[in-house]
């Protein structure tokens, strides 16, 4: 018998699959009501559309769509990429680059490779996105965290958190955010605290990461620009994906920033997977440059609207007093502040008795703390599992209240 | 201005393009004709059959292949992968697992990561595979080299290498070969020294990657069997790709072996990009399933043999006296050793005047020498362009011998 364990490198053998995963992976079964999970609604897929692009550019380009490609992306799919990003306000430069990664999620992985030192500190919201927790711990990074209310990140806070961070001589590389649809909170900062955040971006020398994953499918206006297009001086890097309004199956993302930054990133790239797929490139391309996209964004939009309605409408109806939670006006999550005297951990166990799941909230504290609250997702079920999920989420809640 | 250089990990600070890659980026246009690259023959891609295949995967699977899917990989690829593997002699044992990886490349990054610790030591052939060298380089892991003959790896030499290591208290964890069809040597190990290899592996104990991109497409019978299948204490990572076998660009490979050892790989993977893409994944279980693969193989063995025959008979037209090369059985390759005074990298120079370039030997050298080496692509050029580029180069050998 070999014994496999001497053979892991160090890392390896920390690594440990998540205990949240591992409950919902058991408890996503027949039944149960799942508000966890963060999966777009697969009725968002243009699915005709998509199966004749795809056959389309396979019989059309297929010397080039079928071929190994470029480590930073195929051409015909960046261009595609600038034009769809400025036909939506993203602004891009012509000092930035930009490079296609397997999703976003690899963008995160190759910021964190190419900025990331052991020791050096991220700074982000509390709660913030789990994909990024997982993409820079493993660089050894650290974490620094300021707090959100309704409207997102407090910039007030982050003012302090940097003024501390200073006197203490941390190393900050760059401050994280998903300034709109915020995943896991559901808020989208306003403008004087975006601007707010350049401006201390700008004064203690740092980066931004910002991640956008779902401004193009926000379904209630706000007056909000990009971090990108806000930015004067080069400092945002920024980062979406075709997942929320194409299709997640693609696995295609890019990231755009200054080009000496996504040239350290490509150079990373290579040693990963050597590229991003030729054929989901092509796929996307054609679906941005046909209009597919854009003339999908609406149903999109109103699919998603009526969920969150639902989801909003029963939390009113059912929440008992001291709740509080978030009103997103887009994304896929609901971020709910449970009474100081609930752990949602513990909640968890009830709600599962009862046939709901969620994820606790503290899942995305990367230095503790949030254990009174949790991330409710209504892309995924129908509005009567939304509704009904949250009516026994509801009960758990009283009773534990009450006990 | 910003300094982004100040920003840079130590890793991306110390990364560089490799001075190859740029040239070969430059020159590989107008005139030149190219036995650099690794690139397959596009007519050896099914492309009606992948571009039925597409549509139909997206119409009828869609919810699922256009959906994000595990990090190990769709069930229905994988156990379309398993059973691949079997009918072709690729044995899958009770106690393996399987998980799909973006390019085999990745499956490479994911062993290094779960396996890897700086100083470790990797064992391998000289010449190696360049994209395992910059998988396995990002770990600090070094490298110990067994040269090769005709036939490969010489494991009498791999004999004498581990037991110096073992006298020097070096720590190796793995051997990496590719057995069949070497890329960049062309050399296909004979069954005789696959089983040395795997009783130093036992007596050493020590894991072996068996990197398998080509055997399937071997286009001359040779009674050889995949060290997986050889192996009976659990200690080979069978890996490979559907690169060679359908399409490149779908960027889809996987491993296979000790369940214990492809968990820690998934692990790793979630952090990089949650999950290969669906689509792809999809696209190619059902190529697999329908026999599209199994009947399109004749025709890609027919494709290559003639290429290959093609530049054994132009290098033994035109070669000079002195130089001495690879009969390779499949594969993309041919290797030559060039008479000792001949330095591939001036020879480079000359050819590239002369409209033919191709890379020098010492890049598949990790820990240096093959200076007199290079490897030559037949796969990707025409027979046309093999003839007239093998021509060009002995050429420019004849000037730099009589020089």
């Amino acid at each position: 018998m070999v014994d496999y364990s001497k053979f892991y490198s160090s890392y390896a053998r920390e690594a440990r699959a998540s205990d949240i995963r591992e409950l919902l992976k058991v408890v996503e079964k027949g039944g149960v009501i799942s508000l966890a999970g963060g999966l777009p609604d697969p009725r968002s897929f243009p699915r005709d559309e998509i199966a004749r692009i795809a056959s389309e550019v396979v019989e059309r380009y297929g010397e080039k769509a079928l071929q190994y490609s470029p480590t930073r992306g195929v051409s015909h799919f960046l261009e595609a990429v600038r034009k769809f990003s400025e036909r939506h306000g993203v602004a891009v430069s012509d000092s930035d680059g930009i490079i296609a990664t397997v999703g976003s999620q690899q963008a995160l992985y190759l910021v964190g490779q190419a900025l990331l030192d052991p020791g050096d500190y991220v700074v982000t919201e509390e709660p913030t996105y789990l994909g990024m927790l997982q993409a820079f711990r493993v660089t050894g990074a650290r974490f620094l965290t300021v707090p959100i209310d309704e409207e997102g990140m407090r910039t007030d806070k982050l003012e302090e958190v940097l003024r501390r961070a200073r006197s203490e001589r941390l190393r900050i590389k760059l401050i994280y955010t998903v300034p709109t649809c915020h995943n896991p909170a559901g808020t989208t900062l306003p403008m004087d605290r975006r601007r707010h955040l350049l401006e201390l971006a700008e004064e203690y020398d740092l980066l931004v990461v910002e991640d956008d994953p779902y401004s193009f499918i926000a379904f209630e206006e706000r007056d909000v620009k990009p971090l990108k297009t806000l930015d004067k001086s080069g400092r945002v890097i920024y980062m979406s994906t075709v997942s929320k309004i194409l299709a997640p199956g693609l696995r295609l993302g890019w990231a755009i920033g200054p080009e000496p930054v996504i040239a350290k990133m490509e150079l990373v790239k290579q040693s990963i997977d050597l590229h991003t797929p030729s054929l989901s490139q092509f796929i996307a391309a054609e679906a941005m440059n046909r209009g597919v996209i854009d003339k999908h964004i609406p149903f999109i939009k109103k699919l998603y609207r009526e969920k969150r309605d639902a989801m909003l409408e029963a939390l009113e109806e059912y929440m008992p007093e001291g709740a509080r939670w978030t009103r997103p006006i887009g994304g896929l999550f609901v971020w709910v502040w449970l009474p100081e005297s609930i752990n949602s951990r513990r909640l968890l166990e009830k709600a599962v008795e009862k046939g709901v799941v969620f994820v606790p909230g503290d899942a995305f504290y990367p230095n503790g703390g949030g254990e009174n609250t949790m991330r409710l997702n209504f892309s995924y079920p129908s509005v009567e599992e939304i509704r009904e999920g949250v009516r026994r989420l509801a009960e758990a809640v009283r009773e534990m209240v009450g006990a």
